[in-house]
C-alpha cells in the first residue's frame, strides 16, 4: 500500500446521538473515511447508507482508525462504552460534555491505557455542524501534539480552540461560558416578565434588549478581564460600586411595581452590596468574582 | 423681535451633576441658549465661564426657557427642587432615573400643574454624552406632541427611542434593560470565578466570553420575543428545557469542583426545573418568564 497525500485520515467516531450524528455527516461530507459505533445499532442505518463503515462494537470501531472520537451522553457512558476496549497506540478525542475533574481522570485512564488524550467541550449545536458560517466551535485541550497532528481532521465539522494542556481546561471553558449564558438569560427573563403585563410589543422591545446587552457585554467583561489580571479594581467611570448600589432599590421597587418576583436579580444586588462592605466604594464590580471563590 | 429660524430653542436644565453637567455641555456646544440652575450653585460656574446663563433659583431656571430639562437625582429631588414653582406653560422632561409608577405619578403631577411632560431614561454614562458614536441615547415616554416639537433639541446630547405615551414606559424600559443587563453581569463574573484559581489568563479568556453572550443574545432573545408574543413556546431546537434541565448538574458540579459558590446561577437553574415541573420538557426557556409574574 502506498501512501496517498490526498487520502483523509480515517476517523472513527462512538455515539450517534444528535450531535454524533452531525459530526459523521461532516467528516464523510468531507471524504474521510469514517468508521461508527452506536451502542443502539438502528441509530447507524442513515450513515451507512451515506457510506460509513459500522462496527458491531465499540471495540471494533475503535481498531479500525488511529484518531478515535467519542461524543456520547456523560462522562459514565464513555466509561461503559470503553470498558476492557483496547486503547494502546490509540488518539482518543472526548468530545463528551463533563466536569473539568472528570476530563482530567480520563486522561489519565486513557494515558495509563496508551492513548493520547484530548478533550473537548463542544460550543454548538447540531445544525450548526458542517456549516462554517454558523460560528460553532470546540473547545480542546490535553495533548497538543494530538492537537497539532490532527487538527485539520478536527476542524471539518466546526471550527476549533485550544486552550492548553491540562486536559480539564476545555471543559472548563465551556462550562464557564455556558453558565455565562444562563446568568444573560436569567437577566433577560426579568425583563420580559416586566413588560410582560404591559402594552409593550416583546417583539419590538427584544432588540432594544439585545442590542444593550450585547454593547454592555464587550467593553465591560475586557475591563474586569484587565482588572482581574492586574488587581487594581480601581474604576475609571463615573458609576462606581457605590453608586451602582445606591442604584439598586429602583431595580427591585420596580419589580415589586410589576409584579415580578426579584429572585433572579436579587442575587447579584446582595453580592453589590457585600463588596461594598469590604471593598472600596470608587470600584467597579470587579471584586465581585473574587467573593464568589472560596478561600482556602 | 423677529423670529430667525437658525436660533436654537433654549434649554432650562436643573441639576448639575455628572450627567446634567455632560448635557449642559452638550447642548452649549450646539448652540442652543442653556440657563442653569444647581442646588450647589459652585457646580454652575465652569458652564457659566462656557456661555451658560446661571439661574439663582429652580423657579428663575424654569422661567427662562419653555423647555425645562430636570436632571437630578431621584424622584424626592424633583419634588423638593420644583416645590412652589410655576410650570405652567412648560414641557417638562425629566432625566431623573425613578420607577415607572413615579413617572406616572411625576406626569399626573405635571400635567396638574399646566405643564406637558415627558419623562426619560438615560441609557448613556456621562462620557458618552455628546458623541454620537458612542451610541448612548433616552428612552422617552409620555407627551407624544412634546417629543415630535422637542425631537431635535433632545437629540443633541444622545439619540432618542420614544417608547409611548404611557409615562411609565421609559423607566420601565431603562430599568428592564439595566436588569438584564446585572444578570450578563453575574454570568460573567461566575464565568470569571470559575477560571479564578487555574492557570488562564482572563485577558486571553474575555473575548471568548464576550463574544459567546453576543452570539447568545441576539437569536435566543429575539426567539423568546417571538415566542412570548404567539403564546407557543414549543422548541425548534434540539436542546429543549429537558435536556437543558439534565445538563445544570455539570455547571453545579464544577462550581463545586472550583471552589466557587453557585449563588448567581443556581435560582436559574432552580426556576428552569419548576417549569419543568408544570410545562413541557419540548419548550424553550420562555416559560420561565411567566414563572416570574404574579398571576392576580
Ligand atoms: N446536542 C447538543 O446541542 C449538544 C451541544 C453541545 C454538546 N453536546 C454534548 O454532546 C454529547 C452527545 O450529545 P447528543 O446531543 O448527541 O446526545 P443524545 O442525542 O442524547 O445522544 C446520546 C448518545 O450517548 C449514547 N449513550 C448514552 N448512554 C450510553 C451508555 N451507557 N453506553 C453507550 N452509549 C450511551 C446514546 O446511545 P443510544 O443511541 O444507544 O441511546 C447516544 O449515542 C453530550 O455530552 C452533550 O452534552 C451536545
Ligand atoms: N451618571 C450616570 O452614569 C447616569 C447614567 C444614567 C442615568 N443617570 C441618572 O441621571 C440622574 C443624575 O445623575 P448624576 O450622575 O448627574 O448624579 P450626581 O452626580 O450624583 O448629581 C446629582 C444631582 O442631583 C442634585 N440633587 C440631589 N438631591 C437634591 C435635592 N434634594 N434638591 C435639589 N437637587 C438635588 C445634586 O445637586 P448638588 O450638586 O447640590 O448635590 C446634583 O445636581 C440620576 O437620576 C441618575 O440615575 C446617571
Amino acid at each position: 500500500m502506498t501512501a496517498n497525500p490526498n487520502r483523509k485520515t480515517p476517523v472513527t467516531l462512538l455515539g450517534l446521538g444528535a450531535m454524533g450524528t452531525a459530526l459523521a455527516r461532516a467528516w464523510l461530507a468531507a471524504g474521510h473515511p469514517l468508521t461508527v459505533w452506536n451502542r443502539t445499532p438502528a441509530r447507524a442505518e442513515a450513515l451507512a447508507a451515506e457510506g460509513a463503515k459500522v462496527a458491531d462494537s465499540a471495540a471494533g470501531a475503535v481498531a479500525a482508525s488511529t484518531l478515535v472520537v467519542v461524543c456520547l451522553l456523560d462522562d459514565a457512558s464513555v466509561e461503559t462504552a470503553l470498558d476492557g476496549v483496547g486503547l494502546t497506540g490509540k488518539d482518543l478525542v472526548n468530545l463528551t460534555t463533563t466536569t473539568p475533574a472528570q476530563a482530567r481522570a480520563r486522561a489519565t485512564w486513557a494515558e495509563e491505557r496508551g492513548a493520547r488524550y484530548l478533550d473537548g467541550g463542544i460550543m454548538a449545536v447540531p445544525p450548526m455542524v458542517g456549516i462554517p458560517e454558523a460560528g460553532g466551535y470546540v473547545f480542546y485541550s490535553g495533548s497538543r501534539e494530538l492537537f497539532e497532528l490532527h487538527r485539520e481532521s478536527l476542524a471539518v465539522p466546526v471550527g476549533t480552540a485550544y486552550v492548553g494542556e491540562d486536559a480539564g481546561f476545555a471543559a472548563l471553558h465551556d462550562v464557564a461560558l455556558l453558565s455565562a449564558m444562563y446568568g444573560m438569560f436569567a437577566g433577560a427573563a426579568h425583563a420580559f416578565a416586566l413588560i410582560r403585563r404591559e402594552d409593550i410589543d416583546p417583539v419590538v422591545f427584544a432588540p432594544l434588549l439585545g442590542n444593550w446587552i450585547k454593547a454592555m457585554a464587550g467593553s465591560s467583561i475586557e475591563q474586569t478581564a484587565r482588572q482581574l489580571r492586574n488587581g487594581d479594581y480601581t474604576t475609571d467611570v463615573v458609576s462606581d460600586l457605590a453608586m451602582q448600589v445606591a442604584g439598586t432599590p429602583t431595580f427591585l421597587s420596580t419589580a415589586e411595581e410589576q409584579g415580578v418576583s426579584p429572585e433572579l436579580i436579587a442575587p447579584y444586588f446582595a453580592l453589590m452590596r457585600r463588596r461594598l462592605d469590604v471593598g472600596s466604594g470608587k470600584e467597579d464590580l470587579t471584586g465581585l468574582v473574587d467573593l464568589l471563590v472560596r478561600k482556602d
